[in-house]
């Protein structure tokens, strides 16, 4: 037998970086992540033998991860991960790769101290990092658990009915999702992009293409926004969305003498739909490792 | 051996209510929620020999949720919860006490379609109805699952030093905790009061308090969020609150030769501090089964 | 406006306490908790005036639970917690009450080494001890998470059937459950109990009981359940149970020209039955701050 | 803008199979699933115009789980997934792929009656079944959620020391872990394998070799019951496995005057060292599409 593809790091280093008067106004600017590390390379002695000559401490790397939030301060987190990656494959001699994953949480200033945050629930921003000697560096970014609904606007039939299929047709239904999508942004624009400024932009289109898109299923939808985002961000060529469908049934109260006409829904939890799908730019290079 | 005290109901029954083309410039308006019903009365048969005749079934209590909901439309929980457990007093003989909890999540508008939304992460609003035929009803309304942070204006010294005591004193240090806070309405408030003003009301004195109080413990801010409900509703007679010391905890960076001046922070998960206090009107009357 | 009852204290501290050699055969014993402490008394200043002269650190709690499991050693969860109680209400002047709680993994030794184990998923062992200078000490013990199933030997029939009941009744359904249950200890049997003993004996009895009991109702599960254990741990003298009915509905599958006699069933999230309730010796003391 | 890789189904369809009277000594044999179902194809339409005709609704997957789990009866996952599967790629003209993933819950008797159970909360027992028209049927089974320690038998040494390397070596440790672990069968084995016996196998053999494999790093035990269980399962071709190291850490009593000779542990939740691995036999054929 053989060791095939390995990899280890430090999943979830919690940081908060404060950047004292640094905001607008004076006030005070926070970045809240869960960072993940893992590397790869010539470790395969620590599997075979338990020599970790090679093996750089996952307590190391957490140690460096706080040491970096303060070197760079409240920066955005795409290039934060690639100076990560770059330090753990360049001082590490065995480490070829580095994979790192950042998700970011929202605050919201409240009041006007400048001190005084509220949590934003609404999503959370993500960014994936591979640095690898041979062949380069991918930066994937994105947004998670983003939960939207539209009432209305939504239609769901001309399907193929098999023994199986007792569901009704229907002209009319709520659409709601909680967008997990992932864009990958070319080679090339890695060196130049405003990361912040292509986050808002992409947070905004996915909403604005949710709201403004009349879908016949949710798979239109997810076409739509990842076409939007390609559109919308000229440094993406590549955007992949999981979308579950989270399902929302109108109640049958006829038992009861009451019409329900789209006005009471039951919002269920399982099973759900689940629409997995890529779009990508008609040039959009291999992706190599960046999905890996 | 006997029975003691006993209920029993239909516990997170999931319902959107839309109510269309009802809010502001002809959009959709809807209601998320989580609605709990426990009922109380001449309940020992069922458990003693298994005799139903006095169980109306939790199916039948989660049928009534649907229904009413369509009844009622895109109303307050409050007059929701009480409606619904008058209902189940009123209606069976055996049934002499209904306690009707809600938790409702907000959807914020995007785009201007009237009819898409994004779900606001940032709290539940939370309401818990009791109505008893001897003993009358309560209404407690409140917020859980709000992050705040202070990333300073925040002390925490002269505290007695046990033998195992080795926290090093603070003149900053963060603040944060998740507000789960709730407030009961004086008996006589119930019948007039505005709801939804009490609401937006209470919410933004939770914020505004929490960002403008400089503290000395948790316990200050507690009591500090608790008064300031009580000042800024009238209708209120008394606040509980139960706040998570969210520890943030400054890296120590000196092995690495840095300074770390309040700048990095590991957010931690667990332990937690955790706060539990009641702030009181001077005649704040009995909450009799209000808290049960 | 006033303060009124507050408590503080540390929650969640995880501890793993390893009694190395101390097990059968001279494999190691562990314990494997989370202990959460909470604080009464003279607490006011620090609500008040931020004034914390009375206010042991949470930190310093969670200290004192690592110092006191390397001093006891592998014991019983109840005599640690009185211990731990003890501690704060007889060190700390202004402390007149202590609350602590803990919840126990087990841990099933695997292979022969006497020093491995695979943590058991079955249950969590809970206790909840209350240490009160004016009014003694009560002991709260427990079981929670162990989700038991009858695949049949429960009917739920005859029932009141309202204008929203559309129920079918059943002689012969699925009845799972998850026991939440905790049994409170006669104040003089404190110091006597054998605390080991007692749990596994309870513990098999709500396994003997759910097994060996026809229902026509979750109610009556919860009746008998509770009187088993009352009489099978005589130094028990109240037994309180939260049985949440985790419903399986039988798939309709007459659509696809199938029969379902009770052989395929869908497991239901949410919404959930809930029944609570209380069995109590005939000479059960009153409880006084136990169950606070 | 062109669409890419694509899929869709129904996701954690729950389904509880119960045989009466299939099991041993004329007791309940059930299978309690989580069933997950994903399709690919000719999906361009539904994607690009909302025209759905090749589009099975995820609402009929899930009535298939529900229809066949009648038919097929109390199964080993595996080849409910293979039939599964099949169905839908040869009724479907479309569709052209299918990947089934079940995650199965083990049921224990409790006591004599032959239909009561309780839930076991070890582990899960997982498996993923694709089928593709053109490269055919991969299996893939395993377990997760399966934690496990060694109070001792492990050290962690020797590693590389970079200007951030805090971390004291040892010689002695607790290591503990949970195994989430996935092995491949050879494609030639999936006719004849016995599923059932297949699992109890590699089951107990991470049991024993996580007992019986003293550590120098988690690497090590990766590669350990990788190993192992391709040398067990002579069907299986390769193992993945993903082992957070879940960190106990020994707490220093030293400020109370204590000595804490690996004793009192901290239970810490993040951040966690994450090691995964491949080990593969010598002659694993290429895995296709199997670990998509």
């Amino acid at each position: 037998m053989q060791l095939g593809s390995n990899r280890y790091g430090k999943a979830e280093v919690r940081v908060v970086r404060v950047a004292r008067g640094a905001g607008p106004d004076g006030g005070d600017l926070i970045k809240d992540w869960n960072v993940s590390t893992l590397l790869s390379g010539d470790l395969a002695d620590s599997h075979l033998t338990g020599d970790n000559a090679k093996v750089l401490p996952t307590d190391s790397q957490k140690n460096k991860v706080y040491a970096l939030a303060k070197e760079l301060g409240c920066v955005q987190p795409e290039p934060f991960a690639r100076e990560l990656a770059s330090f753990f494959t360049s001082s590490q001699e065995p480490i070829t790769r580095a994979r790192i994953s950042i998700d970011e949480c929202a605050w919201i200033p409240i009041g006007a101290t400048g001190y005084s945050f509220a949590r934003s629930g609404e999503l959370l921003r993500t960014t994936t990092v591979i640095q690898d000697e041979a062949r380069g560096t991918s930066v994937i970014s994105g947004i998670k658990d983003l939960v939207v609904m539209n009432t209305t606007a939504s239609e769901f039939w001309g399907y193929p009915k098999d023994p199986y299929t007792t569901l009704p047709e229907t002209k009319n239904r709520i659409l709601a999702t909680e967008v997990n999508a992932s864009w990958r942004f070319r080679p090339e624009a890695i060196a130049g992009t405003d990361w912040g400024a292509a986050f808002v932009v992409a947070r905004q289109t996915v909403l604005d293409t949710f709201a403004g898109t009349y879908t016949y299923s949710l798979q239109q939808m997810l076409y739509a926004i990842g076409g939007a985002v390609l559109s919308a961000v000229p440094e993406v060529c590549e955007v992949r969305l999981a979308l579950p469908n989270k399902h929302h049934f109108a109640v049958d109260l006829s038992p009861f003498g009451l019409e329900n006409d789209r006005e009471v829904y039951v919002a269920a939890d399982r099973p759900y739909g689940l629409i997995e799908g890529t779009v990508l730019a008609d040039d959009a290079p291999d992706p190599g490792l960046a999905w890996t």
